[in-house]
């Protein structure tokens, strides 16, 4: 009698995203758990609330508050992955008295996704399905209607978190791209697109496929404001016969 | 009274791996177009079969054989661009007549889709929209429950047909992988993964998310026969927290 793990995509926020097969896993599930920053609601909750059964329990797992401390501290490794082995008990709690336990992820799980930190902890010991989202990507250059990348094409994923060389060094070598993690990052995104000429095709889209989505060329977005959903895409696809 | 075209992602193969918007532009379709070799029948056809209208119209778009040409002669690509040219004609028919016609896709229909060549000839004609689908690359790692990028990795997609040299050098470079387009080159994919020390971590998938599905390490695998659909992943995310 031992439970049962999915990680279900839940997509890029437009809730008619998400798949049957999430549908599904919702509708099996026991326990609902979704990451989410104290203070804030999950939005892979939001993106499935109208599926959620009514007898839910809910697992809501809250990121430890970390803005005193930097990234690059060892306390900051330490207390996040020390907040990822407890969240990994608290689900394992309810798989060990066999429950079906469901965790959210944003877009596809497996793809920058926080429940990969559960995946790797648990999938070894309990029975666990992945349950593929579409991507924030995919949602949002078809919300914009741009084709990213066909035939040779090569596609680069870059996160905005890279430091600026290494941003400015990787899109120097890049053909389409496609820019993760903008958020406070967007300042350095724009000055390694403009040292590799790559500025004037880059497309800005903050919450795509959501109902406030925004999108505007970013050579003619002012400031560098932008919200945590929000993404640079440049599209490849030169030579269209 | 001018008609409505829809591009709709149908995911990786497993009919489950749909989305409630693409179930929802079906139930909308007049038409549907599917592309398809000759003597094949489409894939996306098959996984959509459960939501077709009864009374739908469908609009095969079958490839010219152009076994005997080489790609690479202007004879292809003249042969390539007149099919292109057609099948948006016979399309533009039904919108020209007020029609809804889904253009059916495999996985997403911006990312490596024929799907594109319509889109770039009619979207800015027509009323148009397109459904994001699941990826064949989320489909697969979600399949085989392996984590591909996390943090501050970055994913290169590379398309199986680009000279080996091209391969080799992206390679080289690179961290997380997804190699698409495998079919006839896996002889070549595997070179360039071995030159570059990667083949190690090669993980081979053969008609990902389907009831066929097979999987392996790359290096595991006897003889480079390989599927149409079929994809090359080498994972991220070498430090875990
Ligand atoms: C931790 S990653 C998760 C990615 C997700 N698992 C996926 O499959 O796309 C979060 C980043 O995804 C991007 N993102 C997620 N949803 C988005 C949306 N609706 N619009 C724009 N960007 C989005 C942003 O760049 C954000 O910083
Ligand atoms: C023309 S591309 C289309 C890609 C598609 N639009 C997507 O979003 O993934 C076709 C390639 O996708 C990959 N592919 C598609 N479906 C697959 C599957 N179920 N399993 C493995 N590879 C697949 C193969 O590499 C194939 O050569």
């Amino acid at each position: 009698m031992s439970g049962r793990l999915i990680g279900v995509g839940t997509g890029p926020g437009d809730p008619e995203l998400l798949t049957l097969k999430a549908v599904k896993a919702l509708g099996a599930a026991d326990v609902v758990a979704h990451f989410a920053k104290r203070g804030n609601g999950s939005n892979a909750r939001a993106t499935v609330a109208a599926h959620m059964r009514a007898d839910v329990v809910e697992l809501p797992l809250l990121y430890p508050v970390t803005t005193e401390i930097a990234k690059s501290e060892p306390a900051y490794g330490e207390a996040i992955s020390c907040f990822y082995e407890e969240a990994a008990d608290a689900v394992e709690a309810h798989l060990a008295a066999g429950r079906t336990v469901a965790v959210l992820s944003e877009g596809d799980p497996l793809f920058y996704g926080s429940y990969m930190h559960l995946h790797v902890r648990l999938a070894g010991r309990y029975q666990t399905e992945v349950v593929a989202g579409v991507t924030a990507m995919s949602g949002c250059w078809s919300a914009v209607g741009l084709p990213i990348v066909q035939g040779d094409d090569v596609l680069s994923v870059l996160p905005g978190t890279l430091p600026e060389t290494e941003l400015r060094r990787r899109l120097g070598d890049a053909e389409a791209c496609v820019i993760m993690k903008v958020g406070r990052n967007l300042a350095k995104i724009r000055r390694a697109l403009q040292a590799t000429g790559k500025l004037g095709d880059a497309i800005f889209v903050e919450r795509g496929t959501m109902a406030a989505m925004t999108t505007m060329r970013l050579a003619d977005k002012a400031g560098d404001e932008a919200a945590y959903f929000s993404i640079v895409l440049v599209p490849g696809w030169r030579d269209r016969p």
